[in-house]
């Protein structure tokens, strides 16, 4: 098996910098897109052949260093008792707003409620055993939360930071059970067989760096420190984050996501030797033309300065509109520029 | 006259740290939405005397130390021979994609296409004269860029990346002439009896660092260079650029507007004692109990530690459904706290 992934989230020297991408299994592949035209993408979730099946579509088609499981962060989040639906963004009928909607959540049974996501991984593991390692991962208790509060995507957040402000024990009472649910969630996909996982904190960064601290670092902290991690390392990636590093490094993960709004060798400089990182090519960098890809791919290895424990990756997921080609020719790039 | 706001911006000493609010005339007032159900946006930014009124409201209702000219940054942009429209986000019918497009647009003539702008200045100064100063304001060359090339909002901004990439040629042609088109609006500004600007770059903060400082701040550094500033304070403003403000630094201007995504006093450090800050409440805040508004009105005060050129604001524009009420608090207790 391909191990430069993993070595790279350990910090290991490797003969090239290990690439793969955010939602690379996803609508920008006419592969992807035959095999959704036959399912709703709920439907694709649950059903653990399919899946696989498109989890492993980048690892051909692009030479990614690694895959990662295709499904949703809410999956785990519809057992709980919240009904789902994706239009296409994810909403939720019946938003939570009170104690009473708190208390009702419930932590679901993974090997029942989402025996899927555990079905897919052990297909995973069988089929990628000679290929690449396999990224489990999951939502941060926040970016759950935002989308509990919300009912939807949002742009102000104002449902949950009034709940924050307004009501810190309701806000608290929630968080405590999401991350309980998280844990057990990340945890399972682990004995199912992951090899890494990634939390995905995509709105960790809509906050003031105080109120992060208070009302997000301590319950991620407690999710990382609470994973069966043994040799799994944790890629902790919160979007937005570039100026607050140092406080999302108090988490606790191996590798720190960078989205593409920080210089890569200076967030390096404020993590410390010690910590790997991941990114972060802007991702409308694949509409540009090749010269200017590659360009782009090279800087970001320059920046890097060839510090161990480095894995490139776009700096938010693929866009749904990019061809095919250009990422390959950016994993191609990636691979060559890096070679020792 | 007040002169809180325009000696904190030069870094003079105050009484009081002086307040206001972006967006502060605006849709979460009564007697703003009073004079706005007699017209549409538009045309209430083209009516001197009703854009002077609502801009005054502000200053009367919440005890602010600056009005903020009543306008939008896609007024001047208009007469560049773009549609406007708004439904109610800012729409442009024919957006710019090629370099015809660029060599299509025209640079106004101020007096003659944007007359009611330097009207409502005029007829302000006249009526704000024993109270406070009036900022004017502009959108950042690559900001208003961003819309007439996109045609409205936008969440990945492919298109004028695309062209940046793709087409620098075409993106150089047309950031030139926004830029001098910029350089006349807010001169003719200046002109007319502004006694400070502020430039909102919103989309500043969408680029990665290297493609901010190579695509943005040369225009907005050229912009800044070509006002008329004599005793004119400019503020610059970048949303989501709190990891790179170092470069937008270098962009000259006096203030330093911050978001919510930094500590106000680690910007500080990273801006040294030179330079002004203006900030930074997270604007969801004022949803929140007052104790809540109070405490973090302190923290950010305490962050300052004293250091003179602070002007207290929002991170971002204030939301159309927060209670009066919590704002004429917050700046009741911006200026109780900082009292010396």
């Amino acid at each position: 098996m391909n191990t430069r992934f993993l070595d790279a989230c350990w910090g290991k020297p490797v003969d090239r910098t290990p690439v793969w991408l955010m939602r690379q299994a996803g609508r920008y592949l006419p592969e992807y897109m035959r095999v959704r035209s036959n399912c709703t993408f709920l439907d694709l979730c649950k059903s653990p052949e399919l899946a696989a099946e498109v989890t492993i579509q980048p690892v051909d088609i692009l030479g990614v260093d690694a895959a990662i499981l295709f499904s949703d962060i809410l999956t785990p989040v519809e057992p709980m008792g919240m009904r789902l639906d994706f239009v296409p963004g994810p909403v939720f009928e019946n938003p939570v707003r009170t104690m009473a909607d708190v208390e009702r959540l419930r932590i679901p049974q993974m090997e029942e409620d989402v025996p899927y996501v555990l079905e897919t991984i052990k297909i995973l593991r069988r089929e990628l055993a000679a290929k690449v390692p396999l990224i489990g991962f999951g939502g941060a208790p926040f970016t759950l939360a935002c989308y509990m509060v919300e009912g939807k995507g949002s742009k102000e957040f104002a449902q949950i930071k009034r709940m924050m402000y307004a009501a810190p024990e309701v806000y608290g009472a929630l968080m405590d059970k999401v991350t309980a649910m998280d844990m057990e969630y990340l945890n399972a996909q682990i004995g199912a067989g992951a090899q890494a996982i990634q939390i995905f904190d995509t709105w960790g960064g809509i906050l003031a760096p105080c109120d992060y601290e208070r009302y997000v670092l301590p319950y991620t902290t407690r999710l990382i420190g609470g994973l069966d991690r043994n040799d799994i390392p944790v890629i902790h990636f919160v979007k937005g984050a570039g100026a607050i590093l140092d406080i999302v490094k108090k988490a606790g993960g191996d590798v720190m996501g960078l989205d593409w709004h920080v210089n890569l060798g200076k967030a390096r400089d404020i993590l410390g030797p010690g910590m790997a990182v991941q990114g972060n090519l802007d991702p409308t960098v694949l509409y540009a033309p090749k010269a200017i890809i590659e360009q782009e791919v090279k800087r970001i290895l320059d920046e890097n300065a060839g510090r161990p424990g480095h894995i490139f990756n776009l700096g938010h997921g693929i866009l749904p509109t990019v061809p095919p080609e250009n990422a390959r020719f950016m994993v191609e790039a990636v691979h060559r520029l890096s070679q020792k």
